[in-house]
């Protein structure tokens, strides 16, 4: 299978090179660029040097030469090209928003400033957490070609810590916290003031407090969780951070449960009965997860760090409750350039044909 | 004067050695170990070599020596040396946690697994938290020598960051989150795993979640700035975490805030009412500390960074409101070693000798 | 085959595990410790948990188990492990220094302050640099069990930079200079004051300057590559520093060369003919290394970095010549872990056994 | 004094406006800008919030409202500022490179791109290298106002390093390698892909290696420190770097020395001998740089390292002898922003205003 990828030289673009040209069912890569025609891949990433040698061509001769075509481009520009794809009978996996608010046309205006180009795309598409929609992916793409809508590297994050809580019904209403933060190559590879070394070392600090895109698809997301199991739509409150790192984001997420417990006029450490109920409920998310080769539900003492996941396409969680009891902790930490971007995308692709869903994207997590 | 610092090779004990070494009103200092004696201090921190030079001497000898000491010791070992200060007649500012909780041995001995040693000392301490209780100080070292008890590194940050809410009853009731993420400073120059640089490095993650004592600490002090209003006491859950950072702490802090705005269906972009009622808390924010020397509540757009405080003793606060106007987002960031730590204790000790409050630790932040 | 690893839960170890558990060729592991019997790798290593499970064994279970075994202990330690390998008919690969001095028991006890334990054990043994002795591997085990000695970190990128140059005859006589930069990593699992993150955060510093065991270990090397163009050995000045990496090794290197060029009363931009002849180098350091799997000579305008050959084998060599024309620099890059010690142990393992060299340890450098 | 600071928006600007709004002998600063007009240095950068408010006003105000000015403007634009002030009877310290080659127009040309703007200033310039140049510099401006041309980072670092070896005579011939690593702040405000996070963190690299403009500034300097001597000039052989550190640059500097030891067939620990001739050349350093307030040569054990002398305007020099005995090796630790830039310029400032020499830039090195 040739595999094409539009966006290569964007840093989840040029991930994806990475993890196909490493990938046993693909035969060949089509690298395609918008903005950097005639330049090479090795030229623009010298770690490809001697390993992976191609130019950067057209978005069009990616598509002419690609059983599947990949595209990691900036919002609100690919639809033409996922139009050209179906025209000749293939499928796309789409890395960017364009496709994630397929049933909510206006949400996608309001936060992206566009409306859909080609409405009608919408009805070949599915969002790609296969934790979520597995089978709908595979059961769309039966009956001819698909978009993969590739979630956001937040919205992955901090939905898979979320959803066993409102499938199971531990959630007792109110506002879902999800404090998150991210290393900088979830900015990608545009230069920005906030990514700047000396502006962002040993510094840590929100950006877009209250009013980021991935607040819509959070929630969007996990109204779909607690839809599920019949229960309304949770309200979100989302704030992203940067710090310094690569890769990895951890998510802090905090939700509210039904609490046994008796109120403390003091806060204690945790009690045997508060121990006892964590451990119940860490063994929920443990049994939910049982099958997802991608989500470790970690044992005690273990917590979620992204230093472990770094380099894998592992969703890591571990499982809190505050002292109290009526405050559900989760920490769930993934590279954000795996299975926040890349790593998802190849795992949506070996869901679509078939192929061993570790495909490609099984490394162990590295020690450093 | 003479001031003299026990347990001067720690971070905490080194840090005050360079800020009252520099300090126009010290004319000496006294420098004490519990288990380094016989050592000079700037052989355990080259960077003091031709700066500051002094022997590490045993305890007894700084009392002797200072009209003024510094404890810089762990927890649940001072009280001996707090102790033998007030039979000399003079003060105290202890860097520990022993006299945090001089209300409630319960609670210190839940925590800390021990009770109070010399429970009597507590008639004469104070907690240090200038910004909360400046002219309580001022009137206790009226009548003889005093205890400042100074406050932990993460309550500091989240006090600051609550108490006009909370003061001006803004607080709806429910939980205050508090997301805080520390330099690894903050632990101390004892080797640790979690701080061991290839462990850390690249890598954040959340620790004792759900268990740590400085949850105790920022819910009584919440407690107290919430009964100045006659406000009971919020609930908090507190979740810290380590960044590669070596100074700064960030606190990240969620209060659910009465709001005027209808329910959303679908998250919006932050609209012109949210946004003018986010404005009006800034501005109230802004009010609340506009005499304070140390606290900046920072105007559109900046946000608080642990970067634009480093080395300084500012806590700098931006104050957001959540898309639906449900949820004040407080970001507090402070230098853990200055305003979390040594600073905020020379900040006690110019309040108690009627220094002006800014002397020795007015440095404007560094760049980077 | 099984391999065994007797050290896994060291740094060194534990990488080999990571590598040996991905190797197509390895059927099962075999992991020993000296100090954490009892424990399990993935509770030393949460990074494995999932995807690695096994107790860590003693010595002696891993010798009795395996097909082949690597050494990742401290120095001095190892040799009654090799005996028994021996004695049961099997090879080992030792990382720690123990072989690396087999021919000059002298310079071994200066430097690492005891003698041989079992001299006849040199015998078999050979300095596993696969680019200096990969057919004399070969050669010696064909007539039996082997000791691979595999080189140091530091000694290994010096050692590729300079091979060419004496190999060619390009040396002018006179001192090399290696000056080295070192992530954290290779200061290995134990905690030090120096990988402390507060203390080695943000800074760069050198250590044991004129004083390190690697510079015999150079010495060595480059006198045997010296010797075989006929040329007598080059004195080496060697400085290793430690600078705020994880991963990672920069030797710059400075040989003196035979220069046509004119000295210069003022120095100037590199001129036509210098930039010429630093091309004639770069050729010959290129066609040198040709057939070589790990190693890329850049071409023109890469320069070696680090961060280009993260989690990869390889080293990464670029050849820069003195505006003078008299010095030839040389950047060499490695990733300390891989080509540095346990890529590099895997890639003996290949040759040793007929396997493809790349085989388990080809993986792309990752991008960040 | 009003200090005046044209391109006070550029980090080494800014830093100027950090130290001089605390030197005790400026009133006010007036802050211009070449391509900010309009904006506040306290939006520019928001650390100085409530500690530094100032419009950033026109090269032309600047002049027009100081005593003394600051240039802090790329290489080859300031020359008609200086004439400007000069036409006001004013003072400047240039920070660039423009007055480094005085009495060689065609070096300047060959690496700068330019010939001198107005030849005739040159007479009254003077490189302020204060432990070199202190008395030349004092000396000119009993005549009338002077330019004081600030040195690189770089040749500061380097030329501090060798000073004492060349006019003690220890230097034997041949060439001098300066091997030196920054922190990106030495790259300044603008945005470059060499410091965006992602690319840098992690990663050390040489860079324009054999072909940095500091080489002639260095070799330039070294030349004048070798005449002071009687000695020819010594070939100078530099390489930069850049690691992942925010201020600091370490030179790692090799100079042949010469020898009473015999070659050694195989290296060995420093012998007794050896490490006597280190502490002879260490104190020939400690006595030359005795009387300098910003220039440490450091006793053993310790080595100079960029996280002592952070934040501070400290040059600290280790003195080491390689195991021959024929290499002195010099590590050579500053922070480029300080003595490697502005606070190098204030203490010129203080020199030429017959000011304590470290007033306002004083700092006790941070500890971390």
């Amino acid at each position: 299978m040739i595999a094409g990828i539009i966006g290569a030289a964007g840093y989840a673009g040029a991930e994806l090179v990475r993890l196909l040209s490493a990938h046993p069912r693909i035969k060949g890569l089509s690298l395609g660029t918008v903005s950097l025609a005639g330049e090479r891949i090795e030229n623009v990433y010298p770690n490809f040097l001697e390993t992976v040698s191609s130019p950067l061509v057209t978005p069009e001769e990616v598509i002419a030469a690609s059983d599947l075509v990949f595209l990691a481009l900036p919002h609100a520009v690919g639809e033409p090209y996922v139009k050209a794809c179906f025209d000749k009978g293939i499928s796309c996996i789409d890395l960017s928003a364009d496709f994630r608010f397929d049933d909510d046309e206006e949400s996608f205006k309001a936060w992206y400033g566009k409306g859909f180009i080609i409405p009608q795309l919408r009805e070949r598409s599915v969002y790609g957490l296969p934790e979520l929609n597995r089978q709908k992916l595979k059961d769309l793409a039966a009956s001819g070609p698909v978009i993969v809508s590739n979630p956001g590297c937040y919205p992955t994050s901090a939905s898979l810590g979320v959803f066993p809580a409102l499938a199971k019904g531990l959630f007792a209403g109110g506002a879902i916290i999800v404090n998150s933060v991210s290393g900088h190559t979830g900015g990608g590879r545009d230069l920005a003031k906030a990514s700047h070394f000396p502006e962002c070392s040993d510094s840590i600090f929100p950006y877009k407090v209250g009013a980021h895109r991935h607040a819509p698809e959070i929630s969007r997301t996990l109204g779909i969780m607690a839809a599920s199991n019949g229960a309304p739509a949770p309200g979100v409150v989302f704030t992203p951070h940067l710090a310094p790192l690569n890769r990895g984001i951890l998510s802090t997420i905090y939700i509210p449960v039904k609490s046994a417990a008796a109120p403390q006029s003091a806060p204690r450490p945790p009690s045997k009965e508060i121990e006892d109920r964590a451990a119940e409920i860490r063994k929920l998310y443990a049994d939910f997860y049982r099958d997802e080769p991608f989500v470790r539900v970690l044992p005690l003492p273990h917590i979620a760090s992204t230093g472990r996941v770094r380099l894998s396409n592992y969703c890591d969680i571990s499982v809190h409750l505050d002292m109290s009891g009526s405050t559900l902790i989760i920490a769930s930490a993934i590279d954000n350039m795996l299975k926040g971007a890349s790593g998802q995308a190849v795992q949506n692709m070996n869901i679509l044909y078939g192929f061993g869903e570790t495909e490609g994207i099984g490394a162990i997590p590295a020690l450093f």
